[in-house]
C-alpha cells in the first residue's frame, strides 16, 4: 500500500474481509459430518476438566446439559448453521453459548482446536470403519454362500487372458473373497490407533501427523482396486463372447440409441472408483510433502479426502454385493469353453508320474499340442499311437487324462480347485465372516 | 438364482431395483451444472436435423423455443429435478416433452448420450477456462503493478532456502507472475479443440477420449504446484526470522489457543490445493488406464473431477490475487537481511575482469570468505593487504564490490535483476496482461 | 558434539566425509547420457564469451579443440569417469582442464550449474523427443497401411465390452492410430522452448521451474495411457473367445507349466508402461510442491524420471509398431461375431425414416427384439407380420436392413465407419505422416 | 501378413524375433539381485518334491549340490548371465542344468513360474525390511541419544510456520523419532505373510495379488514423507534468519557460483525422496487396476519398483543418521528466538487459574498482546497497572508467568514437553530401540 493507503495495484479484494476467504478458509459445508463425534469428544472432554477441578461438578452438568440438547437439535436435523460458524467445532461451542451462558467458554480450557479436530476425526472414522466392516463382511458371506452353492460347477481358468486350466466357478469366487479381506486387516491396524488404548507419545506429532488418514486412504484404493479387478472379470465373462454369466437387470443400464444393449454399468463404476479414490489418497500424500512440523492449514485437506472415500467405499461394496447376490452363471457357455488343450500340463503330469522330469515332459506335451494343432484336431483326438510317436511313455490309459473333473480334483493341496478344498475355503471364510461380524457380537 | 427363483445366498439388493445402484448410476446431482450447455447443445442440434430434413421447420421451432422456456426455468431456479432425471440431458428431455409433447422425441435423431455428454462438457469446459483465465489476468496484474511500484526495493535472493546474492523485490515478484502463465498456454492447447474449428477424425475416438479432460486437469495441478512454490516462499517471508512481509488480516486468522498468533492461513490453504487437484488427475489417469475403446461408464468420473478442479483454481487464483493485493512488505528488514558475503561471486568477477579465470577467482573469493569469518568480520571488512594477502590482483579499487546496489544493476542482461531489466520484464508482461484480457476484447 | 568434539549420540557417519552421502548427492551415475548435450552447450557457451571478450580468440580456440577431443573419448567409450566427477558437467570440466590446462577454468564465467543443467536437459530432449516422433509416426503409419489394406473387413463395434454396431476393422484401427497423436502435439508444444526461439523472461524461473520436464511426463504419460487402451482391446480379440487376431510369435511367449498356452506377453507390457511413466509424473509433482523459488537440490530428481520415460516410451512405440505390423485378423470369426440384434439401431431409424420421432422408434425396435427373445430366434428371423404386430409402419422393405455392409456404409459423415470415410481418414493421416516425418525432411 | 507371406503393411521387426521385444520382456537386469533368495527357494522345495516322492534321495542331492555350487558362483561374482537367461529363474535353472544334467529338469516339477517368483520376492523382501529396520533403529537411536544430551534446551515451537509456544529442543527431536515408528508397524504388518506362517487360502489369489508390494510401497512412502517434513524444518532452523542449527560439512556441499554458499544438500536431497517413493507406489497401483485375475505380465512392473523404493529408503534412513548425527545446535540463537508474546497462553491461564473461563481469558489475554503492540513495547514490559486496566484480575504474581522455563515445565503431562515428560519419552524410545533391535536379538 502506498503511504497513504491507497492502493496502487488495485485487485478487488482489499477490504477487511473478502468473502471468498472465508469461504476458501472455512470447514463447515462438509466437516458438519462429524456432529456426533464431537459431542461426544466434548462430553468425555468436560468430565476430564471436572476431575482436574478446572470446572466444577455444577458446571459440568449444565455443560453436559447443553451437549445434549444440541445432540438433539442436530439429530432432527433443526441445528441452524449461522454466520461465522466456520466449522463444527465453533458452532457447536456458538450453541453451547447461546444455551448456557458463561460456563460454555470453559470447556475449551486447556485443549486446542487441533486436538479437537484430530480426536473427532478418529471418533469418526472408527464408526466409518465399522460400517465398511460390515458391508465388507456382507459381500464377502454373499461371496462365501455361492460359492457353496454351486460348488459343481467347472469353468477355464484364464492366466494373461487365455485359457490356462480348468477350475471351479467357486474357487474363482473365492479369490475374489479373499482380496477382500485386506480391508479387514485394515480394521486390525487401525483398531489400535482408534480404540484410544494408548496414548500419543508426543504432543507436537499428535496434531501434526495425520498417518491414520493416509492409512485409511491407503486401505481404501487397495480394496478398491481388488474390486476392480474382479469386476474386470466379470465384464469379461459378461460379453456375448465369453456368455459365462448374466447380470441381474437390477445393476444394468440399456443404451440410449442402440435398443438392443444390455450395459454392465455397475461393473465399469465398481471399476473406475479405484482411480477416484487412489487420486484422493495421491493428493493428500502430496499435499502433506514436505509440510513443516505440527499444525499447518494444509491438513484440512484431510477430511474431504475421508468423506469422499468412506462413501465410495461404502457405495461400492453395497453395489458388488448386489451384483454378485443376483448375477446368474450359464452353465452350459462354461462347460463347452472347456477345451482339451486345458489338459496338456495334465498329460506332462502324466508322463511325470511314469518319470520323466518335468521340463521334458512339458516339452513333449508341446510337442503333442502341436501333432493335435496340425492334424487339426483336438489335443484328445490323437490316438495312443500319435502319441507314443512323440514320446514311447504314452499308453492306453493315457486316456483318463482326458476328464475336466478328474484334472480338478486333482488340487486338492490347500488353496486348490479339488471340490473338497474350495469346501474348506468356504468353511474357513464363513467362520471369518462370522467371527468378525460386529452384527453378531 | 435357484430355479425356483428363491435366492439362495441373499443379500438385500435382489429386487429389481436397487436404491443404491440407481443413486451410484446416477450424476445428475453434479451434472445439473452443465444445464446451460445441454441447452446450448441441443439448439444447435435440432438447427442441423431440420437442415437434414429428420425435422420440419415447424418441429424445430416448437424445440427451440420448448429450450428456451427450459433455459428460463434454469436461470430462475425453478427447474424441478424429478425422479428417474439420471442425468442434465434426461432431465432436460423429459422437461421438453412436457412442454411440447411428441416432436420432443424427435430432438435426440441420430446422437448417442455419449456424443451429447461430451460436446456439453467441452462447451462448459470453454466458459470456464475463460473464467480462469480472467482470473489469472487479474492475479497477473495485480503483481506486474505491484513489481513496477516496488522496483526500487532490494532484497536477498535465497537458493536451497540460503542467502545467494541481493536482487530485487520486484524480480521475484514477477518469477511468480510469470510461473503463472502456464496456465495461459493451456488456454491456447484448448482453444483449438473448443472452438470446434476441426472436426474429430474418427468417431470411436471422438465419444470414448478425454483428453481434453485430463489435459485440464493436468494444467490445473501445474498452476496449482507453481502457486504452492510462491506460498511457501511467501510463507517463509512472513516468518518472525524473516519478518519480510506482513500479511493482510483479511488473509490470515488468529489462534484458538494462542492469543498472540497471526496465521497465514491463506497461503497455507493455496499451498494445500496442488496436491488436490494433482490428486483428481492421477485419480482420472488411474480410471482410464487399460479401459477397453469406445464409451465406458467408468468416463463417468471425469465430470466430478473437472468440475472440483475449476472450483478450486477459480478460488485459488483470486485469494491469491487478494492476497498479493493486499500485502505489506517491511523493507526494513529486507534491506537488513543483504550482507556481505552475498557479494563473494562480485570479489570473484572482480578477478575476472582482471584476467584471472572464474574457477581460480571462485577459490580465491572463497579463501577471502574463509579470512573473514577466521577473523570474524564481515567480508567489506577486510583490508585491502588482508585481501590482496590472499590474491595480489586485489587493488584499493575492490572497495567499489561493497555496493548492493551496483551488484544488482550488474545483471542488465533480459531477464536480470537490474533496474532497467525488470522494468522490461513488467513492460512485457503489462502487455501480455493487456493482449490478453478476455474483458478488454 | 561435545566440546571435546567426542561424539555423544553415535552414528557411523560423523567424519568429514560419508561415502553414503556422497553417493547420495552425486548425479554421474545417470546424467553422464547428456555427454553430447553438454559439450555442445558448452562448445555454444565460449562463443559468446569470446564475443564478450570474456576469453580471447586463442582460449576459445583451445577450449573447442578440447571440447572436441572430449566429444571423441566420448563417442568411442573411453572417456574415464574418476572419483569427484559428481555430475558430467563436472567430468567435462576436469577433463578439459587436463587437456588444456588454465583456459579451461574460464569457461564457466557467469553461468552457474544449474544454468548449465538446464540447458543440457533441454538440449537432451529436443533430440529424444525428435526420436520418440519418429517412433510414433512409424507406428502411425504401420497402422494407417495396415487400415487401407484391410478396409474391407468388417466386425463389431463394442461399447461397455458388449456387442453395439457393426464397424469397419480399420475403423478401429484408425481410432487407434489417431489417439497416438497428442503425443505429437506434445512436440508442438515443446518446439517452442526446445528452439530457444525465445528467452526465458526472468532468471530466477528460467533455473528454479522445470514445466518442461513435468509436461513431458504427463505428456509420456497420456500417449502410453492411450496405449493401455489399445492394448485391452488388443488382448480382448486375442481371447480364445473373441479369436479375432493372432498376435505373431515375436510377441508372445510360452507358459513354463502350461504347453498349450500362448501369452500376449507384449500387449500386457504395452499395459503395465501406462502406471510406471505416470508414477514418474506423480512423484516429480510431488517432489516439486511447495518447494522454495529458485534452484533446490529436490530438483535433481528430475533426470531419472525423464530418462526413465523416455527409455519406456521408446521401446513400448516400437514394440507396439511390431504387434500392429504382425498380428494376423482372423476375418471369418469377426464376420462370425456379427448378429442380427446389434442392427436393431438400423431397425428403429428405418421407422425414423418413415416419420416417427426416433425416442418412440427407440422404443419399438427394442419391443422388437424382446418380441425376437422370445420367440428364441434371431432379431431378423422376426416376420413381418411378427413386426407389424409391433408397430405398423413395418413393411416388407424392412427386410433391406438386414444387411451388415450396408449397416456400415449408412456412417459415411467424416469420421464415420462407411468406406469411403474410412479411406479419407486414411488419407488425412498419411498426410500428417508424411509431413510430420522428420526423416523425409 | 499376406498369403505369399509378403509384409503388406511394413515395420522394421516382423521377423521371428525381435531384439526390442526380447528386451522388454527380459527381468534379468534388475532381477538378479534375488539370486540368493531364487536358490534358498529352490533349496526348500526340493526338500519338498523328495517328500513327495516325485525326486528321489539321490537327484535330490545332486540338486542340492548343484544349487549350492550356484551360490558359491553368485557369492564371487563369476555366474555368467548368457543370452536366453530372460530372468534370474531361467538362470539358475539353466546352470543348474549345464552342472548336474537331466535330474536339473524335475525340479520345477508342479510350480510355476509365477509361484517362483512371488516366493522369491517375499523371501528378499523379507531380508530387505529387516535391513530397513536396522536403519530405522539407527536413525531413532541418534534421535534419542541427541534428545537425552540436549534436553535442557529451550526454543521456540512453530505452528503454522509461526512462532507458537516455547518448547525443549529434545521434545522436536523426539516427535521426528516417532513419526519414524510406522515404518516399524509395517514391518510387523509383513511379518506375518513373511515368516510363512499361514498359506495362502486360494491359488489364484496367491500368484495374481501383490498386497505385500502395494503396501510395502505406500509405507515406504508414508516414511519418506516423515522424513520430508522433518528436513523441511531442519532446513528452516538452518536458514542464516533462524540460525538454529549448522549441517556438518560432511553432509553440505558448496555453489559452483557463489563462493560462500553452503548449501544443506543433503536434506533437500531427503525431502525430494517422498516423491520418487510415492510415485513407484502410484506407478504401481495403476499398473494393478482393472487387470483381470492371476498372472498378468503387468505384475512384472512389481520388482524394479520394489527395488527402487528398498536402494532410496535405504539411503535416505542412512544419511539422516548421518545429518542428525552430526548437525550442531546453536544455542544462544534458539534461546534468543524465544520472544515474551509466546507467553500469551500463559498469561491466558493465568487468568483461568483465578476462575475465569478460558474463552475469556483468550480474549483478555489478547487484549494484552495488542496493548503491548500499542505501546510498541514487549508483552512482558506491561506493568501491573497496564493489565488491570485489562482485567482486574491481574496483580503482582503475574511476573511468574514471564518465565520460558518455568512455562514449559507446566506441559509434564505424558508427551508434553516438561523436563521429566520428555525424559519418559526418551526412555521409552530406548526401550524400544532396545527391544526391535534385530542387532541384539
Amino acid at each position: 500500500l502506498a503511504s497513504d493507503g491507497s492502493k496502487l495495484w488495485g485487485g478487488r479484494f482489499v477490504g477487511d474481509n473478502d468473502p471468498i476467504m472465508e469461504k476458501f478458509n472455512a470447514s463447515i459445508a462438509y466437516d458438519q459430518r462429524m456432529w456426533d463425534a464431537d459431542i461426544r469428544g466434548s462430553k468425555a472432554y468436560v468430565k476430564a476438566l471436572e476431575k482436574a477441578k478446572l470446572v466444577t461438578t455444577d458446571e459440568m452438568t449444565q455443560i453436559l446439559q447443553g451437549l445434549d440438547q444440541i445432540f438433539e437439535e442436530w439429530s432432527k436435523n433443526v441445528f441452524v448453521i449461522k454466520p461465522g460458524d466456520e466449522d463444527i467445532h465453533t458452532a457447536n461451542e456458538r450453541r453451547l453459548k447461546e444455551l448456557i451462558g458463561t460456563p460454555a467458554g470453559k470447556l475449551h480450557t486447556g485443549r486446542s482446536r487441533n486436538d479437537q479436530v484430530v480426536t473427532d476425526m478418529r471418533l469418526w472414522l472408527r464408526d466409518a470403519i465399522s460400517t465398511l466392516t460390515d458391508n465388507a463382511l456382507q459381500l464377502m458371506s454373499t461371496m462365501v454362500e455361492r460359492a457353496a452353492a454351486e460348488i459343481d460347477v467347472l469353468f477355464p481358468g484364464y492366466t494373461h487372458m487365455q485359457r490356462a486350466q480348468p477350475i471351479r466357478w467357486s474357487h474363482w469366487i473365492l479369490s475374489g473373497a479373499i482380496a477382500g479381506t485386506p480391508f479387514d486387516i485394515d480394521r486390525e491396524q487401525l483398531r489400535k490407533d482408534l480404540e484410544f488404548d494408548g496414548i500419543s507419545l508426543n504432543s507436537m506429532d499428535a496434531t501434526g501427523q495425520r498417518d491414520f488418514v493416509a492409512e485409511f486412504l491407503f486401505w481404501a484404493s487397495l480394496c478398491l482396486t481388488h474390486l476392480s479387478k474382479m469386476a474386470e472379470d466379470l465384464m469379461l465373462y459378461s460379453t456375448k463372447e465369453f456368455s459365462f454369466i448374466t447380470l441381474s437387470d437390477a445393476y444394468s443400464t440399456g443404451s440410449s440409441l442402440m435398443p438392443q444393449k444390455k450395459n454392465a454399468d455397475s461393473l465399469e463404476l465398481i471399476r473406475s472408483k479405484a482411480g477416484r479414490v487412489f487420486g484422493r489418497c495421491a493428493g493428500f500424500m502430496m499435499t502433506l510433502k514436505g509440510l513443516p512440523s505440527t499444525y499447518n492449514k494444509d491438513l484440512q485437506e484431510d477430511k474431504e479426502a475421508m468423506f469422499d472415500c468412506y462413501d465410495t467405499v461404502h457405495a461400492v461394496l453395497q453395489v458388488a454385493t448386489g451384483v454378485m447376490s443376483t448375477l446368474e452363471i450359464k452353465q452350459s457357455a462354461m462347460t463347452a469353453a472347456l477345451s482339451p488343450d486345458m489338459l496338456a500340463t495334465d498329460l506332462a503330469y502324466y508322463l511325470v508320474r511314469k518319470g520323466m522330469p518335468f521340463r521334458e515332459a512339458h516339452g513333449i506335451s508341446g510337442k503333442a499340442v502341436f501333432a493335435a494343432e496340425s492334424k487339426n484336431i483336438a489335443l484328445n483326438q490323437l490316438t495312443v499311437a500319435d502319441l507314443s510317436a512323440v514320446s514311447p511313455l504314452f499308453e492306453s490309459d493315457v486316456s483318463s487324462v482326458w476328464d475336466y473333473r478328474s484334472s480338478v480334483e486333482q488340487y486338492s493341496a490347500p488353496g486348490g480347485t479339488a471340490q473338497r478344498s474350495v469346501a474348506a475355503q468356504v468353511e474357513h471364510l464363513r467362520t471369518c465372516v462370522l467371527q468378525a461380524d460386529p452384527l453378531t457380537d
